[in-house]
């Protein structure tokens, strides 16, 4: 799939260049434009280090960025234009935060359309007369206290909210390498062991709150979300600490 | 309400400990622990100054900065812990994305916990000792081709995801200044004078095409979501180009 075009309007720096391509890598964005750079292009030797250097190795974004003289030109090929903006203007504008800005271009592009996102001048952003050329404004939800951000730090909040776009990671999951999740029953029988080794060392002094520690202590054990792994591991430690050599199931034994 | 502690590992630049005090500044976040960083604290008046530079203006952030000779102490009163790591390891853990880590934290702190986010050197991020003392692990999605992040670039999405759950700017809005959205019945009325003046310049030669015309037109007009203000200067526009001084409507001249 195509992703958004990202477009640095008069960008002062040569880092922010290379720190701009080095957050489009990470979010896998491929298609940079820069429209009427300080530093004439091609880049002297100094200026091409310097910003080479700041793209920590996103090399490929930064050779195949294309190099416009005014803005109108950069814009020309696309079907919907976005103008990110941190201040509030004075002209009628549809204003998105990025969480829905983003989704909307992925639908828009899977629609065929070529879309593509503005920013503006480190100091100064963009102008009044430049956002009138979007079809409507990203503004990031922000600090208002403090809401100025480096021209790659904005460019890295649209780059991420498009690679979540993209992209199924599951929010919440358990990684477990080469093991499993325990079952209740190896939960129940290591429990049992438990049981039965503090009833025989008189740990249940009052009978009848048997039930309330028995159920506390089930459910830390269950809260924890124990692997088949770790379960050996817990039958091992009991065995060490009531002194028996080896526990009764052949296939427990802890694993260190 | 407190917000989640951000806790720099070793960190190894001085410029990274600024940056991410603007990150967090940005983001509403306000109290930074820094464990064992590689210039020793006080800095000398240079290494000052570049953290200074860098921080552009999180001063705040700076001077109450917390340092730290080793992790368990930075980590001593938290209730929940939460690593960043962008390699998988081969320990089990929880790993959430910062879209479902942050919404948690915000609820725990609510519930009255303590709750600290770890970042590792800039190098080698956190060893799997420390990642050990944390109850979860947070990963950010990102190209995996090219996931390496710059530290501050890391606290900043966490810190945005953060911010996120602090704020609740909607997602799509329209910005009108000073005007309002226009009614159905004045975009009605210039759409009937529009119609006149077509009608009386011949516009519609096919009379068969007139329902269909006419439903383009309504169509694009509606679909630009005028405000009150711009229907006025549209009634100015239609005046101006069949050469009637003022329109029939005492309200509209447009607004230029």
């Amino acid at each position: 799939m195509s992703c958004p075009v990202i477009i640095l309007v008069e960008p002062q720096l040569v880092e922010n260049i290379g720190m701009t391509a080095r957050a489009m890598m990470n979010c896998a964005l491929t298609e940079l434009r820069i429209v009427n750079p300080r530093d004439p292009w091609p880049l002297g030797d100094v200026h091409h280090q310097r910003m080479m250097a700041a793209s920590s190795g996103a090399d490929d974004i930064l050779q195949n960025a294309k190099l416009y003289a005014t803005l109108p030109e950069a814009l020309a090929d696309l079907n919907y234009i976005y103008a990110t903006a941190a201040r509030t203007h004075d002209m009628t504008n549809r204003i998105l935060t990025p969480r829905t800005a983003l989704p909307e271009m992925a639908e828009r592009i899977q629609g065929g359309q070529k879309v593509g996102v503005m920013f503006g001048r480190e100091r100064t952003g963009l102008y009044n007369d430049e956002i009138a050329f979007a079809n409507a404004k990203i503004t990031i939800p922000l600090n208002p206290a403090f809401s100025s951000l480096n021209l790659a730090q904005a460019v890295l909040l649209v780059g991420y909210e498009w690679y979540q776009t993209q992209n199924n990671t599951p929010g919440s999951q358990l990684h477990m390498g080469h093991t499993r999740p325990a079952t209740h029953e190896e939960y129940l029988y290591f429990y049992g062991r438990l049981e039965k080794a503090l009833d025989e060392r008189g740990f249940f002094v009052a009978e009848d709150m048997r039930p309330t520690m028995t159920r506390s202590l089930q459910n830390m054990l269950q809260r924890a979300e124990m692997t088949e792994q770790e379960v050996r591991t817990w039958h091992g430690v009991l065995s060490a600490l009531i002194g028996q050599r080896r526990a009764p199931d052949a296939g427990e034994n802890g694993d260190r």
